[in-house]
This record gives C-alpha cells, structure tokens and sequence, in this order.
C-alpha cells in the first residue's frame, strides 16, 4: 500500500481509539490530566516518603530512580491543564481545585515553581544516601502542601 | 524550631496529604498509576495527530513541546505500575488491561518500547514542520494501536 494511504489509516485508528477516552467537554480532559500529573507526582513521591520515614529500606538506585521521574513530573508543561472556570463549582466532583486558584494567580503558579525547585535538588541527590534524600525532602513535601492548602478543597 | 522537628512536621503533614488520595489496595494505586501515564501520552499525542490531520493548525513550539513530552511519558518507569493479577478479571470496572498481558509477557513489553522508540523518533523532528511531523507519528499511532489491540479490553 502507498504509504500515504497507509498513514492516513492509521491515523483514521488512532483517532478512533482516542475518540473513545476523550471527554466530549475538552475542560474535563484538562481535569483528568492535571489529575494524572498529581497521580504520578505520588506515586514517584511515596516511596522516597517511605524510605524517608524509615517505613522502607532505603535503596539508593530506586531512590534515584523515582526523584528523578519526580522532578519529570514536577516539570510536564501543564498549562494547558488549568483552563478558567475549571474549578470545584463548576465542576463539582470532578475537581477539588478552588476557585482562589485562578483569582489569586500567580499565586498558584509560584507554588508549581517551588514544586518543581525542591524535585530538581531531591534529584541531585537521592541516590546519594539516605541522609542525603532526607536533607531534600522536606522542601517537596512543604511544596505538595503549600498548594494544596490553599488551592484544594478538602473533599471531591 | 529546629529543623530536624520542623521536618518531621512536614512529613507527618505529607503523609496524611498522601494517604488521603491512595488506595487501600496497592494494586489500585498502580492502576491508578498507569491509567494517568496513558491519560497523559494521549494528553500531549492528542494536538499532534490534530495538526497531523489538519484539524489544527501546525504550531511548531507546541507541536515540538508536546512531542518532547509525549516522548517523556512514554519513557517514565512504568514497571511496578503493572504488578501480576491486575487485569480486568480480578479489577472489573477499575482496569482494562487483558490477562494476555501477563500471560504472553514480554509481548507486551515489546509494544511499550516500540512506543518509546516511535516517540523519541517524533520528538527529535515534530517542531521541524507539518511535513515531518506527519512523517514520524504514523508510528506513533501504530505503537499505540497495535498494544490496545492485543492487551486491551473494548470497554472497562
């Protein structure tokens, strides 16, 4: 087959298959991967908080491992992912985003940026030992809370 | 406050901020963990293959950014996130993923590098022009296709 006619299939099946998971409202696509980002931000996270606490044995290559994907998911360009009026009114159960995100911007923004400094430097060193990822982590942990705090409702 | 206590505080703040959003069961949050991976390799494709098909217009700082992040996603360490017996049997409802999965492994550990290879292909020249992004994300789709065909369920 001519490979422009190929392509153009394959294109025809990629677009049926993401049709399928796309939301017909393109702001509740927005909402579910800001949601993925925070997803995987914990999922990184958890374990380095674990080894941290002591709750896991610390292993320096996984450690190094997920800071890194940290610091990746810390630095995703998410712009796109934050539209105005996506907030937990007009999207009530879909997003626990207050309203104050977006009415005290950049507010929210200097946070994201706080997030992804205290990732970088947890990075640079979190398979150094676990004195080492214990000295970064604390900065992470306040970042994830700072924003939370002010821009997340307590509940869906 | 010192900051040994100060950090103790923060990660006692972390730890409820965490457990509030995971699951009970491991396996649900490595679920969880996967789904967001894909929602966001959809994320970032979904303008590419827009503008492939001219239902948006070629933006090459965006197309450039997005497939450097499609390409990101597609490389982020995704192994714990499949652990054995999370298929659609056991997690009805909650996953798609086909026992096939597991069974025939690494078949689709094949699909996934086939992806990541197609992806760092399209990274390296999608902000070069609509030219070259049409010519590098056909395999893109494919390696997305070709995995949910085999390991995926038509519907949750």
């Amino acid at each position: 087959m001519h490979s422009f006619a190929r392509w153009i299939l394959v294109l025809i099946g990629l677009t049926l298959a993401l049709s399928a998971s796309a939301a017909k409202d393109p702001n509740e696509d927005a909402i579910k991967a800001r949601r993925a980002v925070m997803t995987l931000q914990s999922w990184y996270a958890g374990p380095l908080f674990q080894m941290a606490k002591g709750a896991m044995e610390y292993d320096a290559e996984m450690a190094g491992i997920y800071a890194a994907h940290l610091n990746t998911m810390a630095n995703v360009e998410g712009g796109a992912m934050w539209p105005e009026g996506t907030d937990n009114g007009a999207y009530a159960g879909k997003t626990r985003a207050l309203p104050e995100l977006w009415t005290t911007w950049p507010e929210a923004g200097k946070k994201a940026e706080a997030l992804s400094e205290a990732a970088a430097a947890l990075a640079e060193v979190a398979g150094d030992g676990l004195d080492a990822l214990r000295s970064k982590i604390g900065a992470v942990g306040k970042a994830c809370k700072g924003c939370h705090d002010d821009f997340r409702a307590e509940k869906m």
